[in-house]
C-alpha cells in the first residue's frame, strides 16, 4: 500500500469532471477535509474525566468513571491487572427521526453491541491492563447530536478523556505508572460516486457505496479497519485510496487531541 | 392552608439559631433561594425542539419529537385526539458514582418509571390532546449532570421545548390550534434539620427528613403533590410550610421560562 | 392546614345543591364515609402471618414471609441491620377487564412498580430495621379483588399482618425487641364534581379529578401524600379539605387495626 | 388394566404390616381417601366466574374472563371457532418458603409453563371450541394455599367455574350452544413406601417414590396420565394399581362438582 | 396391565379392514414397527462425549460436556454429589416451516422447557449422582432435523453419549465409580384412526388422537409416562395397547444402543 | 496495494530463519494454505436447501428457508423487493468449554450479533432483492463444532446454499429471475509471530498479533474487511500481505463451491 499524495488517490476519477468539486459534498467541503474538531473538557463534572467531542454537527459525551472492583470473569480466571469497558448510546433526540430508546426496548440493538465492542478494543489496545492495578475503567460515549461518524468521534473523544483520568489518577497516586502506551483516533472514509470521501457526515454515509472506519495509533499502525460495501464491492485500490484519507484525517485528529 | 411570607414559614424553627444562616446549605443559599436557572434553547438541532435546562449543576437535555402514529392502545381503543409520552434517562456519567446504564441491564427501574410517569402526567394536565391530531408527541429528558432535582428540572424545561415545539408545528400549519392550556413548572421543597428548604441540592436532597415535589401551573393551580418522609414522618404544619416555598420557587421558575 | 369539621370542608359547594347526597356517590355513602372495612387474620397460613384486609369490595391479601438472607446491595455496602421489601400485584381476575398477568408479560409495568415502592417506603417508616437483626421482611400484598383504593388497603392491611408477624417472632424470640415504632394506614381521597370524597371506590377513582393518596402514623403525622390532578388542576384549598377527610379515615382505619 | 377393588390393589404390600394404616399418612387418612373438597363459587366477583376449590390446604381460585379477540396466531392462520387459554401462577406467600414472585424474576418458570400447558389442553379437551364463537376465554388459576396437588385441583376447580361461565354466556345468549362436552376432574396418586397413596399432600409428594397426575372425564375416558418416577422406577404393576386409585377419586371430585 | 402379543392390542379393531395395512402409516411401516435406528458416536469431537441418534429422519446431536462448578441452588443448600442438567433446542431449519430461534425471541418456549425437564429427570432417574462428584454434566440434545419423536430420541440418544462420557471420565480416573445404574431408552406412541402406532413419524404424531411417551430402564421400569389426548379421550384398554407397544420399542432401542 | 507471489509476503520476517516452516502451524500447514474444504450438500432436508460446509474441523449446517412474509419494517415504510436476513449460532458443545447457551441466557450477545449482522450484509451484497419478489429467505449458520474461521466458514457456505436454493425457486417458478449477481466467499487471516497466515484454527486465532476475515466476491471485490489487532498493532504493510494470503484463499473456496 504505496503512499500518495491525497490529491492523486480518487482513482479513476478525474476530480476535473466535477465542475465544482465543492458540489460533492453536502457541506462544500473538499474530498480530502476534515470537519471541525472541538473538544470541550471538563464538559461535565461528576465523572473522574469528560469531554464533549465535535466533529462537525456530531457532539458525543466521553466520561471516564473509575470502579474499583472488576468484572466476575476475571475475578473467576484470576486474571492480572484491571480492565476498561466501554458503553455508548444515543440520546433518543440525536437524530432526525426519533430513535427508540433501548433501555425501553429492553435490549441493545446489535449496531449498539457491535460500536460499544470495537471502541472497547480500540482503547484497550492503547492500554497497559497491568498498569491499572485491581480496578475498572468505564468509557461512556454519549451521542447527544448525531451526524455520521459517531463511533469514530467516540474513538477519538474517548482518549482525551481517559488521558485526563490518567493524569488525575497519576496526581492522585491511585496509579504508579502511566497505563497509556501511545494516543488512538479514528475516522471514517468511504466511496460516493467513485469518489474517496474523508469524514463522512450522516448524510453521505447513508448514500456512499462503501463506507470504512480506520482506527490509527500515534506511532502510525492501525488497531482497526473495517470497510463495508454498503452499495456495490470495491476494488483494492479504492481501498487503498481510502486508507491514505484516513491516515490524513487521523494526523489532523491526533493534533487536535494535543491541545 | 394560609399564605405566610416565606419568612415565617419555618415553624417551630427559631432561624436566629442558626449564627449564620447561609451555613445552612451547602452553597450558602437561603432557605428560600433557588439556584440559578438557565435555559438553552435549540441545544442540539436534530429535534422539533430542545432545551438544556440548568438548575444549579442539575443540567437535563429536553427534547420534543413528533411521531405520526399514535400508540397500539389509542388505536385500539379509537380514543380521539393524540398523544404525550415522556421518556426520563440518566447518563451514567451523570452522578459521581457511575450509575449501571438501564439499557444494558435490559430493564427500566422502578425510580426511572415513576418519573417518567411523573413527567408524562405533568406534561398531558396543560395540554389539550384533541388539539394535537392523530399523532404523538414524545419528550425525551435526558440528564446529563445530576446534583438533585433532575425530575422538577425536567418538567420545568420540558415545557419550554414543549411550547417551542408547538409554535413550530402551528408556525408550518400542522397544528391548526394552540394545543398548550397555560405553563407548568415543578420544584423540590423538603425539610433538613427541621428547616423547610427550597430546591435541594444532591446532598441536601439525600439528608433531608423530608422532600416534597410540586408540580403547579401558572394560574397557580396543583398538578402534583408528592411528599415522602424519608426519615422522620412530617407535620401538616410543615407541609404548609414547604407548601408556601414552593410556589414562590414555581413562580420563579415560570418567570424565568417565559424570557 | 387549619381543621375545620368535614361537614364544612367542601369548598365552593353546596351541599344542599344536591338533592340527595347519597345520590353523588354509587353506593350511597356520604362524602365523608368510609367503607366497611374487615381484616381476616390468618386467612392464609403458610407465611410468618396473613391477613385478608377488605374495604368494601376491594380485597387484598396481605402476608409477612421471613428471609434469614439480606439483600445484595446490603451486604455489599455492609448496612447495619434488616430490610423490609414489599410487593404488589394483583390477580388478573381482580379487574372486570382482565389484565394480562406481569409474569407472562416478562416485566413489571410502571404502575406496579410505583405502588410497591410506596409500600415499602410506608412500612419501613415504622419500622426500626436495625431491630430486625440480619434479616429481611418480605410482605407480599396481593389484590384477589380490585375497587379502588388497592395501594392504600394494601398498606393498611400490611401493617396488621406485620404487627402479627413480629408480636410471633417476639414471641419465638428471634427478634429481641419490638422493631415496630407505632401503626400506620393509608386512604384514598379524591374531588369528585368539587365535592371532596373518602374512600373512592373504582368508579369514583376514574371519574374523580384529583386523586390523592395519603399515609400517616397513630401519631398523626404524615408519612406520603401523593396527590394527582387526573382532569384538573386543584386548588391549595381543595387539597386541604381532601387532607381532613384523609385525617378522618385514617383515625377509622387504625381503630379498626387495633381490633 | 383390569379394575380391582380398592383395598386390594397394593401389590406386594401387606396392608397389615403398618400396625396403625393411619400411621402411613400425615394426616391419618387411608392410602385410598381424598382430602375434603370444597368448592366456593362466586368467591370473587369481577371475572365472568370465579371459584375457590379447597382440596385439604391446597387452595386456588379459578376465574373465567371473556375475551372478544383471539390470539394473534388464530386471526393469521385464519382458524375456525374460538380458543380457551390458560394461566397458573402461584402467590408467594403460598408456600411456606416463600417463593420468588415469577413477575420480579421477569419470566415464567418451566414448572408453570408445564402447568399451565396441562390445564389449559385438559380443559381444551371437553370444549367444543367451534361453539365458543370467535371469542377466547382465559381461564386463571391462582394457588392462594399450596398443600400439593395445585395443578389437580386447578384442573377440577376450573371445570366448575368454566360450568358456571358457560351457563351465564347461555343465559345471556352471547352463546348460541354449550360448547361443553362433559365434565373433567383430576387428582394426582402417588407411591410412597411400597404403598399406591390416593391425593397426595406436600409433605407425601415430596417423599414420594411415584408421582402421577390423571385427568379425567365424566365418561371414564383419560384425557392425560402423567407418571414420574422422583426416586425409584416403577412397575407397569404399581402404575395400574394407582390408575384404579385416581379412577376412585376423580369419580368423588365429579360427584362433588355437582353440588 | 396384562401383556399381549403385540397382533392382538388393537383393542375393538379389526386389523383386516384395512386393505392394505401398510397404508396406514406414511411410510408403510407395520403399527407395532420402528423406524431404523442409527447411533454415530463421536459425531463431533469437542464435548466430552457425542452421538448422532437417527430415528428414521429424525436426526439429534446429543453431546455430554462437564462443568466442573455446580449449580447455585446445589452450593447454597449445601447438596451432597454432582448434578446432571439437560437442554433441548431445534435449528430453525429442523423443521419444514422454520421455527423462530429462542435465542432471538429471548426466551424459552414452554414446549422447550417441557422437553428439556423431561430429558434432564429421564437421564438423572439412572445416575447416582453422589458418584459424579462435586461436578455438573450438561446434556445438550440439539435437533438438527426433526420428524416426529424427537424428544424420546432425545433420551435414547442422550443416553448412548452418557455411556461413553462416563467410560472416558472412568478411563481418565476423573470418576472412581461408574455412576450409572442401567440403561434408559424412550419411545413415542399413539393412537391413529383407533390404531395403536409405535414410534410416530410427525405426520402421524400431528394426526393421532393420542399421544404418549414412555421411558423405560433395561429392567423394564418406568420412570416416566405421559399421555395426551390430543383429540379425543382415550380408554385404559388404549392405554394398556399402547404400554405393550412402547415397551416392544424400547426393548429394541435398548438392544440397539448396545452396538 | 500490488500483488505480491505468496512466498514474498511476510514482510521483515525470513521464512527460512524457522527451521521448519511446517511447525510454525498447528496442523503443519504452510503460512498460505488452507485447510480442506468440504460441502456437504442436502446434508438436512427440510428447509428448502441445506449445506454441512467443514473448513478443516470446523463444521457448520448452512440452511435456506423461503417465509413469504416481509419483516414489519419493511412493510412499514414501504419498500420495493425482498429481504434476506441471517442468524448465526453455536451449539453448546461446539467449543471444547461448552458455552452457555444464548436461548438459555434470554439474550444474544454481542459476537453473535456482530456475526449474524457480517453474514448478512454480506449474503445481500451479492443478491438483487428486488427479484426475490415480496418474500424473505432466512439463512441460519449453526455451527456444530467450531475450530476458528465459523463466521467466513458460514458465508461460504450460505452462498452454496443460497445458490441451490435459488436454483429450485426458479425451477418452481417462485422466482422469475435469477436474484444472485455473483459467487461471494470468505476467509480469515492474521499475523502470528510476525507471520501473515492463511485461514486461521482456533488455537492460531487466540494466539494471533492480528486478526483479519475477508469478504470477496468472484469477481475479485472487496464486500467485507475486517482487521482487529487482537494484541499489537500493525503496519499498512502487514496489512497488505494479509490481503494477498486472503485473496489466495478466497480463489480456492471460489473454485471448491463450483463442485
Amino acid at each position: 500500500m504505496e503512499k500518495k499524495p491525497y490529491n492523486q488517490i480518487n482513482t479513476g476519477i478525474n476530480l476535473e469532471e466535477f465542475i465544482n468539486v465543492a458540489e460533492l459534498r453536502c457541506d462544500g467541503r473538499r474530498p480530502d477535509q476534515m470537519r471541525p474538531i472541538k473538544f470541550t473538557r471538563d464538559f461535565t463534572i461528576n465523572a473522574k474525566a469528560s469531554v464533549l467531542v465535535e466533529m462537525g454537527n456530531t457532539k458525543v459525551i466521553c466520561a471516564v468513571s473509575v470502579d474499583e472492583t472488576l468484572p466476575g470473569w476475571m475475578r473467576a480466571q484470576n486474571i492480572e491487572g484491571g480492565w476498561l469497558t466501554c458503553e455508548y448510546s444515543m440520546l433518543p433526540s440525536a437524530t432526525p427521526d426519533r430513535a427508540k430508546r433501548e433501555a425501553t426496548a429492553g435490549k441493545l440493538g446489535g449496531r449498539t453491541m457491535e460500536i460499544q465492542r470495537l471502541i472497547g478494543r480500540a482503547l484497550r489496545s492503547v492500554i497497559d491492563l497491568k498498569k491499572l492495578g485491581r480496578r475498572q475503567l468505564y468509557i461512556d460515549c454519549d451521542v447527544i447530536q448525531a451526524d455520521g461518524g459517531t463511533r469514530t468521534a467516540s474513538i477519538t473523544g474517548a482518549y482525551v478523556a481517559l488521558r485526563m483520568a490518567a493524569d488525575r489518577l497519576l496526581a492522585e497516586k491511585v496509579l504508579k505508572e502511566d497505563p497509556i502506551k501511545e494516543a488512538i483516533a479514528a475516522v471514517s472514509v468511504g466511496m460516493y460516486k467513485g469518489v474517496s470521501l474523508l469524514d463522512l457526515c450522516y448524510f453521505e454515509d447513508s448514500a456512499a457505496e462503501v463506507d470504512m472506519n480506520v482506527v490509527m495509533t500515534a506511532s502510525g499502525k492501525l488497531v482497526e479497519v473495517q470497510g463495508t460495501a454498503e452499495g456495490e464491492p470495491f476494488t483494492k485500490e479504492q481501498m487503498a485510496d481510502m486508507m491514505v484519507l484516513a491516515e490524513k484525517g487521523i494526523s489532523e485528529l491526533l493534533e487536535a487531541q494535543k491541545v
